[in-house]
This record gives structure tokens, C-alpha cells and sequence, in this order.
């Protein structure tokens, strides 16, 4: 077998792995770029971007109920055609991946399609080649999770259990559709879906949506979400084929029951995709979950001179982050081994309301040090004017500091709103400081400051009711 | 005449007075509010809440276009019924109005109908009553500016020339409508009148729009609300009567252009209500816009005991900034006189795409202490999603250190970017800080990231090309 020689080998395309080798060619052009499959990172194919056009499309087809109020006329007689739909999103789809292709492109020679294994810490081998590298970069990604008994029934028919991956890629909806999970994937797509008109069900096993961890706010979106479609949380479902439909049945506040329909749609994760690298072999540790032991600092592997980044690390499946540990490991092969600020946390699930938690989230919050503001949208002027007058925010706040510490919400522009709080906190903002900043009239941002307030009064009860600062 | 004496009068119960109010009410009982002509705020009553009605349903019917290419039939039959649509903008008034008709029953016999005089700086005729004050708070608000022309012909027939003011007690809309004025007011209801299908042509005078005063973002913006609507510069507008019609006839490009309309809308501005107070008489003294002197930190007027808040003071004429304004001045008559800090300026016009400018507005910079950022929106990923596309962005950072200065804007979702980056200033973040701060993935704030970092290499083209920063 040949061997091949390189500074610098990344293996993994995708987001993590582009910006790792966008950070090292910047020092050496002495690159391999290794990946397997399909080009076009999970993002911009089967991710983040074609589910927003799914929703965007979904949202604008269910506003048709807001018009007749407002002395528009002709909504109920406005139709979806979802195969046009699926068309239109794969078409984006294609718009959006062709920047991907166009930068692996540019990357030319030192592309290498195919499967890398490791043979040594610094060696691999791929296809009929032998790679020595300084340093490695794994950004392998992530594979979408089948639980097992839709596994078995997807190997006899798969045309019946879809995954996210491959929704995009039908010709048209069903009739019904039951989606399992209710974390960001499943109530994205779940809520799309049954706004363009399909008969959907959603089923999460704990008792959350999107990733919430505070029991008020997880309390009422569940309750707004059940409002506008179905939305069950079990342990066990069982499943069986009956003629073209499946039965799904389940124990729901200790009763029994059960639906038919057409397919079923997996949104209960994604896993790391660390197999067949032969990791274990070159001796690299992992932790209990089954992932390379790695300082989220440096994106280094134990000592190793292999650098993770991305959903392979299992950590944060979230592009902003998978790019910021490219660039860490990236920097990191290139320079003296460095410790990175990671950014404040912030993660949002594009349903409506949307839900976002950012800083800490309430799981992680310490008893008794801090205070939690709180505002219900349902009354809020502009939320209402909008028509999207549903939502819950609480704030976070240090005891005595009054320092901003995190944020749990479902709520009307959420994702602004989640924006503005994270900027905040990453700063340093305390409460009496946000309440100085400007908000402008009328806006949702006014349903924060009804919140801030509220904290405000909670952390210094003593204080004269003023926002602006003396001089 | 009966003589009342009380520790604090306010003359005004708008947004201004009202919170003057609630302030003053913190530290005595023994308080006065005086008020002539309808309760209920500007802004409530024929502002900020009704034109945002409006604008909803301009946009949420306009929508109908982009239906289309995402697979949704049936927009082309969508029709608007504007009668219902403005009682619906007036109902939706009615319970905006009816939150401060609450707050001023609260007040009871404190409250005083009636016009107010000023005998001597702590004296007021109100009726046949003489009212002695130990402090008195001005906040009389403003009322729209009708040009010449236009004031003449509404005299002879007032359902022709309509103020901002009139527009939603209209039973329906018109044909056509001249709307005089391109700053905040008219952009905002121009663009909704056009959206509602009513033939609308907008006339400003300078060439700008929304208050914006960058040059580029000016031009840009205003190329874009060409290609939807039409809006003419001049300097002068001639008015003739034609049958039932108006007709408008005008320079342009060295061409002499006319159109005939139903109705003219003039939003040119708002005059601070100062005249019949006799102010003068007292020696209170005034600027050459005929506005009294006051200092803007403690809203007192030169060394009276006499306080100005809102849009009075023809200053900002803005809700935030009067709220403010009136907490100012309460504070200041109940308290030893106090300098305060004005928050980070900010000003949103709600049109599409928004328009904003915050912090440090293009024409206060100062020549060679700053750079600009700009990021065009035309191919950002969500904006095209979201089919938004359109916008410019300029921030203003200074030389060597980075500090965000301001920023001006035409873009989507500008009034949620305005916050961010108002905020951001008001906390003193470079751009470096603010590149350093999450993005999600995909938000209309990566465009602001684009802008961000275009700035980042202006200020400093040496940087490492690394947003997160080193521990």
C-alpha cells in the first residue's frame, strides 16, 4: 500500500470538519480532508436548514386561520400540496448544500473520498492508502438513532419508519404520521407536519419538549402544545402492523391506548458515529457513553495527537458549536495546545412558540442562590397584535448580584428573545443593568422586561421602582 | 376663584404624565393630574398600538404572495375588507385604550379635566379654579402638523385631508391616498395602506426615509421601497382640486409629474403642544423651535420649578423616551435634583423590511474615529427562507479599540437586530466581544455576524480569524 504523508489529516466533511480545515490551511496547506458518503454536511442536508423551509412553509399555511379577524377573507379555501412542498424544500436544500460543495471543491486534491481507520495514533488508513499525519482531526458526525422495534420493522418494509434524514427525501406526506421524541427534532418537525395537514401524534418518553429542564415552563408548553395537536408521554409503545397502517398502543395516565397510522417518524436522536474507526484499538479511552474521552477546552483526546469536534463528540449537536470545536481543533493542531472560552450556551427549537434555553438551564442552577423571574405572554400588547400571544419565559438571577445567569422559554419570537438574553449573559449583564438598556415600543422584547421586573422585585424588594441610572 | 394647593401638578395625562405619575405617587399622596381633551394616550389612542394593528393585517394579507412557490394554493382569492379591517384596528384600540382608562380611574378626584394656565411658575388657572404647586410637570404631548396647502382645503372639506391621528376612525379606506411624509409615520402607514391594495403614493421632502441618515443604508432602502411602492422627493407638492379628486403635481428628476388621488394623509411630524399654556408670560425661556429650555438629564426647565416630559419636549418623540422622561421628572420633583443616564438611543420604523438606527446615528460620528460594517440580507439563509431577503446593515465601530458605537438598518427582523445591538452598545461590547457571543444556526442574526465581521477585519486585518476567545 501506498503511504501518504500530511501535516494535517481531518476526517469528516461536514460542518466541524470544514471549519477545522478553514482554521488550518491558514498555517499549512499540508491538509488531507478525508470523508465518507454523501457531501454536504448534516445541516445543509438533512438538518437545520430543509426543516426550516418545512416549517416555514407549515407556518405560513396555518397563519390561514388568523386572517378573517383581521377582514381578510378567502383563508379556508386556501389548500396545501404537499409534494409541491417537499419539492420546493428539496430544491432549497440543493441551494443551500451547493455552498458546501462549492468550498469541498475548492479544496481539490487534498479531498480523499472514502473510510478512514485508525492503525495508529498518527496513522490511517483509507481505501488503499496509507496516511501518516502529525495530527488527526475526527469529525465523523452523527447517525440518526432507530429504537429497536421500528429497526426490525423498517428491515421487512422502509418505506414504513422514516428518520429525519430521510423525510425530506419523500414525494409526498401521509395521511397520519406518528413522530417519536419530543426534544428539538421532534417537535420541529412533529409541529410542521401537523400544521401542513397531516394527522400527526407525537410521543415523548420524558416529560419535557426541546430540550426544557424547568418544570413551569416545560408544564405549560406541554399544556399549549397538547392545545393544538396530540402529544403523549409514555415509557413503552408497542407496535404492530395492521394491513397497511401500524398500531401504536401505550398506557397513558393509567389507560390504554392505541392508533392507527400510515408511517412512523424517528426524532429520538442521533448517535455519534465512532464505529469502525478502530479507536479502541489504538488504545484511546472512552467514557461510559461510548465516546473518546476529550477536554472540551482543546478538543483533545487524552494525550493523543487526535482532536474531536463536531456531533461526534455527543456533547452539543448544535452547528454553532460543531464549527467553534472545528476551530478549536483546528487551531489547536496548528499551534501550542490552547484553552478555548467556550460561548455562553444557547440552544433553540424552531416550533412555535419557539423554545430556546440559554446560560444555565434551570437542571443546572444551584438551590437557593438565585431567583426566577417570570412573564406569561398571553397578554403581552405586541405578542397579541400578532395573534401569537402564547409563552412562558423565566429568567434567572444571582441572589444579591442580581448577575443574569440563564433562561428557560417557550415564547412568540423566542429566538430573538433567546439571542438577547445569551448576548447578555455572555457579558454579564445583571438585571438592573438590562432594565437600563432600551426597549423600544411596542415589542416582545417588552414581555422580557415584564420578566426582568419581576426578578428585579424578587432580588431587591427595596428597590424605588426606577430603571434608568442616576448619572 | 376657589384656590387648591397641592405638592405636585401634572398637567398631561399621556404616557408621559401617567408615569410622572407613578413615580411622584411613591412619595406623596398630594398630587394633581390635569388633563384636556380625550384620555388615552397617543400612542394608544391614534399611535404606536392601532398602526401596528394595522400593519398586521397589511402584512399577514401580503403574505398571500409568497404562498406560491412553497406549494400553497388559493392566496390569488384572498381579498381584504378594509372596513372590517379598521374596525377591527379600532376594537383592538378600544382594549389597548381601555389599560390607561383603568390606571386613570384609579386616580379618582385627583384627576382634573381641564386646560391649564400658567399665572406664575407654581400657579395654574384650571377652569374657574386656581391650582398652587409646589412642582409641576409638563407633559402636554404633541399634535400632528398639517402643511399649508393641506390646512386650507381641510377647512373647506375636512373627509380630504386626513392626520395620523383621523386615519383609523375612517369607516373605510380609499382608492388612492397621497401620504405626505417619509419619516417613521408615513413609511409605516404608507407601506400598510399600499399593502391593503390602496393605490398609495408617499412624498417626502428630504431624501430619506424612516429618520435614517447613512447614505448607503438611505440609498438602498429607498431603491427597495421603490421597487414595491411609489415614492417621489421634491421640495414641493402643488395641491388642486379636480371633480372629487385631488391632484399632486411635482418635480422630479427634472420632470414635471402629477397624480390624482382621494385622499391626502399628511405625516410630517407632530407639534409639541406648548401654545395657550402662557409660558411665556411667566419668563419661561424658549429655543429657536419655540420649545422651553430644559436640561435633559433632570427635565427641568432653566432654574423653575417647573419639570418637561414627553413629546412636549419635541425632543425623542418616543414612548420609551417619554416614559423615561416622565419617571425623570417625577423623580426630580420629590427628590433633591438628580442627573440621570438617558438609555442607548433607539428608534424602529415598523415597516418591511424595519428601520432602525441606535446608539451613535451615522451623522453624530465623527469623521476618521470609526469603521463600518455592512452585511447586504439578499442571500442570507434564513432571511431567503423566510422569503425576506431584502436589507442592509451598517455598524459603526471605533478605530484601535472596537467599541460598537451604532448602527443603521434596513432589514428583516430589524427591530429584534436593534435590540441586540443596543444592548450590546449599552454594555460597552466591542465588536470582538459581540463576535464572541452565540449565534444560533439558522438566524437572521448570522447576517448580523456577517456585518460584525466585516467590521472586526476593518478595525483590525491582522486578527487570527478566531471568534471564540482564548482562556
Amino acid at each position: 500500500m501506498k503511504t501518504r504523508k500530511t501535516e494535517i489529516a481531518i476526517i469528516g466533511a461536514g460542518t466541524a470538519g470544514l471549519s477545522a480545515y478553514g482554521i488550518v490551511k491558514k498555517s499549512t496547506q499540508d491538509i488531507l480532508l478525508i470523508n465518507e458518503g454523501l457531501y454536504g454536511t448534516t445541516c445543509a442536508r438533512v438538518g437545520c436548514m430543509p426543516s426550516k423551509v418545512l416549517i416555514q412553509a407549515a407556518n405560513d399555511y396555518y397563519r390561514r386561520h388568523q386572517l378573517k379577524k383581521q377582514g381578510i377573507h378567502g383563508g379556508d379555501n386556501i389548500r396545501i400540496q404537499t409534494d409541491e412542498t417537499l419539492q420546493y424544500v428539496r430544491s432549497m436544500r440543493d441551494y443551500f448544500v451547493s455552498f458546501v460543495l462549492d468550498t469541498i471543491d475548492s479544496i481539490g486534491d487534498r479531498n480523499i473520498q472514502g473510510k478512514a481507520q485508525f492503525l495508529e495514533p498518527d496513522t490511517l488508513q483509507v481505501n488503499d492508502q496509507i496516511i501518516q499525519a502529525s495530527k488527526i482531526i475526527l469529525a465523523t458526525g452523527s447517525t440518526p438513532v432507530i429504537p429497536e422495534p421500528l429497526e426490525s420493522m423498517r428491515k421487512k418494509d422502509n418505506s414504513r419508519v422514516l428518520t429525519t434524514d430521510e423525510l425530506f427525501e419523500q414525494q409526498n406526506l401521509p395521511d397520519s404520521i406518528a413522530v417519536i421524541g419530543s426534544g428539538p427534532l421532534g417537535m420541529e418537525l412533529g409541529q410542521a407536519l401537523h400544521r401542513m395537514g397531516v394527522k400527526t401524534h407525537i410521543f415523548g418518553r420524558s416529560r419535557t419538549v426541546g430540550g426544557l429542564s424547568d418544570p413551569d415552563v416545560i408544564a405549560y408548553a406541554i399544556k399549549n402544545f397538547q392545545d393544538e395537536l396530540p402529544l403523549s408521554y409514555t415509557q413503552e409503545l408497542c407496535y404492530s402492523e395492521r394491513g397497511d397502517k401500524i398500531e401504536i398502543s401505550w398506557e397513558e395516565e393509567n389507560k390504554s391506548r392505541s392508533i392507527q397510522i400510515k408511517k412512523v417518524l424517528t426524532a429520538t436522536g442521533r448517535r455519534p458515529n465512532v464505529n469502525g474507526l478502530r479507536l479502541e484499538e489504538i488504545g484511546v479511552p472512552f467514557d461510559e457513553k461510548g465516546i473518546p474521552e476529550f477536554n472540551p477546552e482543546t478538543m483533545q483526546i487524552a494525550d493523543f495527537p487526535i482532536y474531536i469536534a463536531g456531533d461526534v463528540t455527543s456533547e452539543l449537536p448544535i452547528l454553532h458549536e460543531a464549527s467553534d470545536e472545528g476551530q478549536i481543533a483546528g487551531w489547536n493542531c496548528t499551534h501550542e495546545v490552547t484553552a478555548f472560552n467556550r460561548r455562553t450556551p444557547l440552544a433553540i427549537t424552531f416550533c412555535e412558540p419557539n423554545i430556546a434555553r440559554l446560560g444555565k438551564s434551570f437542571r443546572a442552577l444551584e438551590d437557593g442562590t438565585y431567583q426566577t423571574g417570570e412573564v406569561l405572554f398571553d397578554s403581552q400588547g405586541r405578542a397579541t397584535i400578532k395573534q401569537e400571544n402564547k409563552g412562558m419565559l423565566h429568567v434567572y438571577g444571582e441572589n444579591g448580584s442580581g448577575l443574569l445567569l440563564g433562561a428557560e422559554l417557550a415564547a412568540p419570537a423566542g429566538e430573538h428573545l433567546a439571542h438577547l438574553l445569551s448576548w447578555a449573559i455572555a457579558n454579564k449583564m445583571t438585571v438592573f443593568d438590562a432594565l437600563a438598556a432600551p426597549f423600544y415600543h411596542p415589542v416582545i422584547e417588552e414581555g422580557l422586561r415584564t420578566c426582568l421586573r419581576d426578578l428585579a422585585k424578587k432580588i431587591d424588594s427595596e428597590r424605588d421602582g426606577l430603571e434608568i441610572q442616576f448619572k
